[in-house]
């Protein structure tokens, strides 16, 4: 029955991954970790291996937290429940849990592999697994502000060379700084969830004034999202050393975006409409514990950044992507290419005394690669529709089609040999409203 | 002991205002209304009236309403206790009170106007009244998502021209659709919060490459923030019709602005830093309801908007705005000169499908007019720096020094005669962090 101790290292949702996601149980929905097909109930866990009492615990956690220095609470002596997660476990969220900080989630995940690899438990954990075939997800944690960035030098001097012809493919400013910008907390979703097409504004070369009607280049950017827990106070920067304590964990992450609808508002203040009508985000959020085997040297930034952007934290990491166009391979973007490491972007986001909050959530921006197969976007991938690209069922696509499906997958390479599995993130294209 | 009611005319929190805020009492935070320079407990004041029992309520607002469509709850019939939203006041945050829709926000204002107006409750308010002196506000809600719309043509023209000399002022797209972007929620603070001077990037024209440090062009941009209460379904426009269901309320806003920062971060994807690091909103938010005699016509849209843009909906606010550097007032934005209605705002920022919830805020961007007196920040004022004000202490000023103080007001028309104040927006400037 400890099927869990045998698993191939290819797998990739091995005791070496363990991420976590919040899933509808009887109960109540609530914090969930995954092997292989399994979920495993962290709160029954806990409650059969005597770490919290089988009492609804109250939530602690729930005000206040960001203002008053959340780390401070996950330094408890392990050995005792006081430091112990398990009671941040019992939400609809993990933001109780991403309250708690750096020590407590290293606290939990040690725990948890502990559990799993011990056959003193074996039957306490084969009773917290749930088959994920009968499970349904939920967003994993709200998100407080949404930032996307735009740090792969390919993604962006493609895009440059579509969108701006004639000028310099990179901004002044991008290798100065990891360019960002906000976007709509609200409308993300968690996969799985379907996309309306969107409606809005365009004005192509030849239209004179202005059309409206549903967007007739939809696309998606295939990304990292980066998961922040626990958070500062305003007016004082996070430092680029500190960053990782943090970052909690990473998502896949696909940016839907209006390409016609973002290429006629975005001058001056930037993409608005183009994107604000949804981005999803996979359900599992894979701790960054799980990634220590993956970290890489940045490609090379030159010029040397700033002082607050440089330092040993300025790493990248070895994440392979895929897309999948209605199951078709059509890109395998690298992550370990992106030009701005993920530290780098928080040490930036907050430099200006800018407060960060658990839930936060943060883009890498497009990953794109110098080939072609390796562009994270359509819009880059055909070449602003001048070059389709063919499915497996011979069907040509530029951009987005109604009924269309995308899922991004990644893996990552983890400790002596195993595979480390991101979740899924996909969602469909259902047709415009009728209003449009 | 019935002053309330023998205020007179010019006092502008009169009972033709009546706005909301959530202050620290006895018992917890909750939210109040005023009356001059008193806050009226509107939780005690309900109970004492039997419109609430005694018995703490329960919060059935607290999860799910956007999803569910918050505005169904309101249109209880009055006389009930059942849609009267004195449960909702009883609360650290406007928001459950903002769930509940229009019907029970004109409710909750009949009922209040009602008891104020009528000597049978005198004893109750009197006995809900505090002095204001004695109490502190907090932020009235937490801020869901933030947009900053780009508003006045004067400003938009002015800034145009600062920033982008010899190109047209005015992007193609301005006068074809409300501009607007992302701002950062978690930094938006409440009237009186000390903001720290931000440090980052900016590159000078003289500067061979950037340097890092403390801005030395801080700015302000006098705004009406715009509070939206209910939700809508992810994929489903809000028309321009039922866009006033949607706005609560209005507070004055200041968008603090590092232009050295925004200069160089912001082409091509919009402003970042240069705004994130703090915006301030007064305390008060003062109820829709109370600006219907302050309704105006649009200056004039030309060329017409599109469909979704055009409708009775469209109309704009006579609102006078004064800016005080220090006490000296240097400017007097005047709300009616704006180009683009708060409806059309609205209107647009859901027309991509885009979903709204209780808590959003959207401000109007910088309120400028024609002469230089209205011109609603020290960009635009000082023309970059080029044209000093003079304080009335005789220093003169290009952009904020630390230890200045900024403080945003405005009245409008009211019933009767009656003037109708906004909360007021104030702030101090504190130095950079010494690490800058």
């Amino acid at each position: 029955m400890s099927w869990w101790r045998d698993l191939p290292a290819h797998e990739p949702f091995g005791l070496a991954t363990l991420p976590y996601a919040v899933a509808d149980l009887p109960g109540g929905p609530r914090v969930v970790s995954r092997i292989a097909d399994h979920a495993v109930d962290l709160t029954a866990l806990a409650r059969e291996s005597g770490r919290v009492s089988g009492a609804k615990p109250a939530d602690t956690n729930a005000e206040g937290a960001n203002a008053e220095g959340a780390n401070a609470r996950g330094t408890n002596a392990r050995g005792t429940n006081a430091g112990f997660p398990g009671a941040s476990w019992d939400h609809p969220s993990l933001v109780p849990f991403l309250d708690q900080g750096p020590t407590a989630w290293a606290d939990a995940r040690a725990w948890l592999q502990q559990i799993l690899s011990s056959a003193h438990h074996d039957e306490s954990v084969a009773r917290s697994l749930i088959p994920l075939s009968s499970l349904s997800l939920r967003l994993p944690f709200e998100v407080a502000d949404y930032v996307d960035f735009y740090a792969s030098e390919h993604h962006a001097t493609n895009v440059g060379r579509i969108f701006r012809p004639g000028s310099d493919p990179l901004t002044p400013n991008w290798k100065h700084l990891p360019i960002g910008y906000h976007g709509r907390s609200g409308t993300i979703v968690v996969s799985g969830t379907d996309i309306v097409r969107p409606c809005g504004q365009r004005k192509g070369p030849a239209d004179p004034t202005p059309v409206f009607g549903p967007s007739i280049r939809l696309d998606i950017e295939c990304e990292l999202g980066f998961v922040v827990g626990g958070g500062s106070r305003l007016g004082e920067p996070v430092p680029l050393g500190a960053t990782w304590d943090h970052i909690f964990g990473v998502v896949l992450l696909n940016d839907w975006s209006a390409r016609d609808i973002q290429a006629w508002e975005y001058v001056p203040l930037g993409p608005f409409l183009g994107k604000s009508f949804a981005t999803t985000i996979s359900a599992w959020v894979v701790p960054m514990a799980a990634l220590e085997a993956a970290h890489v040297a940045l490609p090379g930034q030159d010029p040397a950044p700033l002082p607050y952007l440089a330092g040993d934290a300025a790493y990248g990491l070895d994440i392979d992507c895929q897309v999948e166009w209605n199951g078709s391979v059509v890109s395998r973007p690298r992550y370990r290419e992106m030009y701005w490491s993920p530290a780098q972007m928080l040490a930036h986001l907050s430099v200006n005394g800018a407060s960060i909050r658990s839930g936060d959530l943060f883009g890498s921006g497009t990953i794109s690669g110098p080939e072609k197969e390796t562009r994270g976007c359509f819009l880059e991938l055909t070449w602003s529709g001048a070059e389709p690209v063919t499915l497996d069922d011979g069907s040509t696509r530029t951009f987005l089609e109604d009924g269309d499906t995308i899922v991004l997958r990644a893996t990552a390479p983890g400790p002596d040999g195993h595979v480390i599995g991101l979740g899924d993130c996909g969602g469909r294209i259902l047709p415009a409203v009728p209003a449009c």
